[in-house]
């Protein structure tokens, strides 16, 4: 075995090659690629996350790692290199292939059985999908091992370094000052009307604009592309290769506008990372819950912000002169900032949204700790609802199985958005208080002091340091709900007419 | 080692999975990819290329393959998959790694020298890089192996089974028919004039009427795609999912619509691989040469025919009622097939071509064989040009530096082209034999019959037999130039108003 540094390097490279090749595949299959193609690219797809697994897996890589993790002299970059890949490698060592092959089988059927409960409306002709996909994630999750707590080794797969100890008590805090808080927004005397609806909003135009966005935020346009597809999402293969897509539907420029600030965040992040951690593992963001602090920051704080739509409403008046016809920017940015207790967390306001994804979080907790029993699934869901948003989901569709998630096996995954949107908040906070002047540069339209600063302190770190330290870095604190809070307090205090 | 054919079915697979990734990378950099991701492309296509290989030359699969060879009980089509493999694995094995990287950097710095020297005009600048090329490519022929005929060992690469002995006369006979014809068609008494010249026609509408011709060719658009690239190829990731480009200039409608239809032949052979035989290497054409066939049955013999366009001229006016009023089908159709000795192979019309393609086959053979000094090379080029076509390239850009596969270390590539000429010649005379009413239909606009036929005789066949045993089975006789000078004579006879 070739114990230099250059030969780890040499699979680090190969390794990330084939993650960007699975990267391309993936992005055509939601792009370009032919209807016909469906079955071809899942082998294609299957063959190329198999050779990266065998890679991966390989004993001399563990061997090299294992030599290389004794090496102080290599320097900073290079251990972190080698933790990450090191970490990265024993999770997957500790995951029989036996277990590999029976989790992706049950999780095609739960896609199956997922797609026949919505067809017909009924959570119970997906729950022994559901019940098979929770086994085997527990015993991956004993796999993986743990100190107790099975949720922590499927939350580690998303969120290194989280912990539910560390998790519980902040996302309770939070559900208990957002419950009184959407009931007062709701009791406001002020109400924000549905401004849009009824108008026509041309695609070409909508497209056009969301390029000047991309130009605006800094997304460069050489090193990467902005497509249409059905469900908005980052991908690409490499940080000079970085694809974003968008969402156009002429009755609501609502979707494409917002589809496409969210996805720059994420793009500019991955556009982000430092040219020496090219084709090495330190080219990632530490955890999911830090790369979605990006694109809510960019969406919800930024771009759903009045000084943000001071700049922009004029432009966008000026796309479309018609549909936006008596639209002022006081109504535009009440518009896209209206509250209302709903069913379906993707179309959650950031009011709101968190507490969709606590009732998910709760009840993954249950589940993977077997806690609750399957048939009273969707009654504990509808409850939740109930308790918390005020509503009560008319049936499964629009209730327990809204999200496809879990048919995909996915559990650990939902409290990373609620990460990303804490995140936000007190880095928008830390970038406030480097740039006193921020909130007046957006307001004239310059938004790339803001990414500059995010490149610098986040995005070029890569996966240097796990998520909280690197927040902790940067804002001189942890994971806190205290900065989100009174981000939201602030804001819809003001939009509301109420003191909350 | 697994001694099972569905052990050896699954390597083969693996192939070409990895085989189709590559072609969705390529066909990306041509269309999609961001301009600052070129360096990254690289690598991650080499790290393919590296893994395709090191799984083809794995010696577990040696072992598997020499088992299979021996077990007469597996049947006629995985036996074939077994012979074609086998055949590209001791290949792929008989070149030393050195070499292989020897190749590659030799090949780099030759396409760098080649841009430099057609920048300066100066094949000197060219001819360092192009005697390193020869003479590892001189070394890999006999790495290969060959009866002393190294073009034989490199000709394989592209045409299996076909041999300098076999080829030699046959394009000499094709060259000797030729020279007097293109000789007589410049004296003849009738000339065609240049009709289109001068002339818009708008980029929207070209595109439109490309789809229309692929749809009446049967090419199946949910099965594969057509985008724009520079230099109009066919690519894809396996035969439900088929790319083709095409090349959109204003002033001249022909690069599109004939781009289209050449591509969209190569397109129906890859669309027309028999279903049992994907993902193993029987979905492939046994050889350049007669996916040429396909390309240029379409484009010539049918896209270029006065048929053709008594049925698609009228479409065409419609879409371009201005650029092409007073352009009747009469003119139309010999304007597309005018013949002018010119200096640019690709530019060349079909009755010169060919002469173009055995100049490049002579040259290539003094070369290979060591029997051209290189400074040489210009002049012996510019002799023949004149010899055969009349006129004297004005300087090397126009001449010796015109094509980029000697930079690519193609050596034995070009013959293919002419192989392709003669090859669809000979099929479409079977195909008229076999459906006495082909050109009326034809004339009707019915393209599918032809599709049909192609896709029963030659595209499902895969790569069960050899190109030329295949022609012979369904042409009743192997490689010829008869049909060929039999069908430029028919044709051109009428065009020019004279005998030839």
């Amino acid at each position: 075995m070739d114990r230099t540094f250059p030969s780890l390097l040499a699979r680090m490279q190969e390794l990330k090659d084939l993650q960007g090749v699975i990267g391309l595949a993936t992005w055509d299959q939601e792009t370009y690629m032919p209807a016909k193609a469906d079955e071809a690219r899942a082998h294609q797809l299957s063959t190329l996350q198999g050779i990266h697994h065998e890679r991966l897996v390989d004993p001399r890589l563990g061997e090299v790692l294992a030599w290389a993790a004794e090496q102080p002299e290599l320097g900073e970059d290079p251990r972190a290199m080698v933790r990450v890949l090191t970490h990265e490698r024993d999770r997957a060592v500790r995951v029989p292939q036996a277990l590999v092959k029976a989790l992706a089988e049950a999780q095609s059927r739960a896609l199956v059985a997922w797609r026949q409960a919505r067809k017909e409306k009924r959570f119970a002709l997906f729950q022994p999908a559901l019940a098979r996909i929770l086994e085997l994630r527990r015993e991956q999750a004993d796999a993986y091992g743990h100190d107790g707590e099975r949720y922590d080794a499927l939350l580690e797969g998303y969120e290194p370094g989280m912990r539910v100890a560390r998790l519980t008590p902040v996302l309770t805090a939070l559900r208990d000052a957002l419950i009184p808080m959407v009931a007062a927004i709701a009791a406001a005397p002020r109400k924000v009307p549905e401004l849009l609806a009824g108008r026509r909003f041309e695609a070409e135009a909508q497209w056009r604009f969301t390029l000047k966005l991309l130009e605006a935020m800094g997304f460069d346009l050489e090193a990467g592309r902005q497509d249409r597809s059905i469900h908005p999402f980052t991908g690409g293969t490499h940080p000079r290769d970085v694809r974003l897509t968008t969402r156009i539907d002429e009755a609501n420029p609502l979707n494409a506008l917002f589809s496409t600030i969210h996805e720059a965040g994420h793009g500019l992040y991955e556009q982000g990372f430092s040219e020496p951690h090219y084709r090495t593992p330190l080219a990632a963001a530490p955890s999911m819950g830090l790369h979605e602090s990006q694109s809510r920051l960019w969406e919800n704080v930024v771009g759903r912000s009045l000084a943000f739509w001071e700049h922009f409403h004029p432009a966008l008046k000026e796309a479309f002169p018609q549909a936006l016809a008596g639209v002022d920017v006081g109504g535009f940015h009440a518009a896209v900032n209206r509250v209302t207790p709903s069913f379906i967390r993707t179309e959650a306001d950031e009011v709101t949204y968190n507490l969709h994804i606590v009732l998910r979080y709760e009840m993954e907790l249950l589940l993977i700790h077997d806690e609750l029993p399957l048939e009273d699934v969707p009654a504990a869901w509808n409850e939740r609802m109930q308790r918390y948003l005020g509503v009560t989901p008319p049936d499964d569709v629009e209730g327990v199985l809204q999200d496809i998630h879990w048919a995909w096996g996915e559990f650990g995954y939902f409290p990373t958005y609620s990460l990303g949107n804490l995140y936000s908040a007190s880095l928008y906070r830390a970038a406030e208080r480097a740039l006193p002047d921020l909130t007046d540069r957006i307001r004239r339209g310059e938004l790339l002091p803001l990414t500059d600063w995010l490149r610098t302190h986040i995005h070029s770190q890569g996966f240097r340091l796990p998520a909280e330290e690197l927040i902790r870095q940067v804002t001189g604190q942890g994971l806190t709900d205290v900065d989100f809070l009174q981000y939201l307090r602030g804001k819809y205090s003001a939009l509301y007419g109420t003191s909350l």
